[in-house]
């Protein structure tokens, strides 16, 4: 038995979310159903972060045990079998104790905001038209790296241990008619970057100043902070291991 | 009465083609429905190109009359009322006589090849890995420029008096895990477009040389060109006018 660890993206949109759930289309199910067609035995991955329905991913990774020796033409073939929206990039051998989830050192995740109505764009970038003061939404950005307990950005239906979070980086660029919003952290709460994006959009938008993010933060309470932002504007893009 | 000239952008994969036709969602229908709305009367618009079912644009013309004046919120209010796939860019007064179709000099598009499974682009580039050698293809759009008649490379139905078109561009080039070939004319054929990427994709694998082209073009004969590549990796982005 050897364990793999498997490098794949896919089009949020077209799954209801990474983690397998009854009655949906997710990522894990796909991966599982086809990589157990080649393997010709049941096979079950454990992934790097469970990201949301909608939310997309660019580089995701998954670890499996498999009990024969992987081919070299296995990511051309899953490339074919598996629907147009998830493509698998690699598939390398990993040490028997390497765990996607847990030896992830790092989760970066990409928000894009469109300034103008794209008809292409539409269903992996947020359309967002109101007028925002940039400067004012990185200086909120630096207040989040004065705390690490997050509660105020997660969902309140959860069923994690702790709400500490080390955030490593948040900063917002404008790219053309586009608005990069790029955080990385060891790792992230249900729902967090939509809330804190939510928040920040209303930071850009005057109705909270950028110290208010202190008293936010502070109360632990999800009701303090904005609204979540739409799932299909959110990319996982990068996920560091050692 | 007032002549304006629109410009909008759209995702084709949304609709049956750019021209108006019975129990099916164009381009033009959208238009004209949110228009009429508008001006509060039936407007009828001229397209500049005649986009075929599943072909995208980023920039696309029409022009139309109207008794009414145009309201400086128009552009605004249409990007609300139209469907996400379909944006308004501009609207502008122009001469009376105007043609959004015969005035324009020249159509430019994009054929967009992506080389591996890129599940966030698969609604507008075409996936294809074979090797491709882009010198030979590059040789054979040389061999466009001494032609005018491309009946070969036009649908076997079409209505037109002639099959002179003058080629103005023609150039693959690679940007990252992207292939782009444009291509420019003063008009193109129906299909025109997508029988020449078909045919040149041959010539990068090999299975055509470039100076076979001469053969096919003098033969006005479809069946000796290329297959149609899928339509979801063409693109018209820039109609030029004086």
């Amino acid at each position: 038995m050897s364990r793999y660890l498997i490098q794949f993206a896919y089009d949020g949109g077209s799954f209801s979310g990474y983690q397998i759930q009854p009655n949906a289309l997710t990522v894990q199910e796909e991966l599982e159903k086809k990589l157990s067609i080649l393997a010709q035995r049941k096979i079950e991955v454990v992934g790097s972060s469970r990201t949301d329905a909608g939310v997309h991913a660019s580089q995701q990774f998954a670890h499996f045990d498999c009990p024969v020796p992987i081919q070299k033409d296995w990511v051309y073939r899953l490339n074919r079998m598996l629907p147009h929206a998830l493509a698998v990039i690699s598939i390398e051998q990993v040490a028997d104790d390497f765990h996607a989830r847990f030896d992830a050192l790092s989760r970066t995740y990409h928000y894009w905001i469109v300034r103008k109505k794209t008809p292409l764009r539409r269903h992996d970038t947020y359309w967002f038209e109101a007028p925002l003061d940039l400067e004012a939404m990185n200086a909120a950005c630096q207040i989040l790296f004065q705390y690490i307990d997050f509660e105020c950005f997660s969902k309140v239906k959860t069923d994690v241990f702790t709400f500490d979070c080390t955030i490593q980086k948040a900063i917002w660029t404008e790219e053309g008619d586009f608005l990069k919003f790029t955080i990385q952290a060891n790792r992230f709460l249900r729902g967090m970057v939509r809330a804190i994006v939510g928040t920040l959009l209303e930071v850009g938008e005057g109705k909270l100043k950028p110290e208010d993010l202190h008293q936010i933060i502070q109360s632990k309470d999800r009701n303090q902070a904005g609204r979540a932002v739409p799932a299909h504007g959110l990319h996982l893009v990068e996920v560091k291991y050692k």
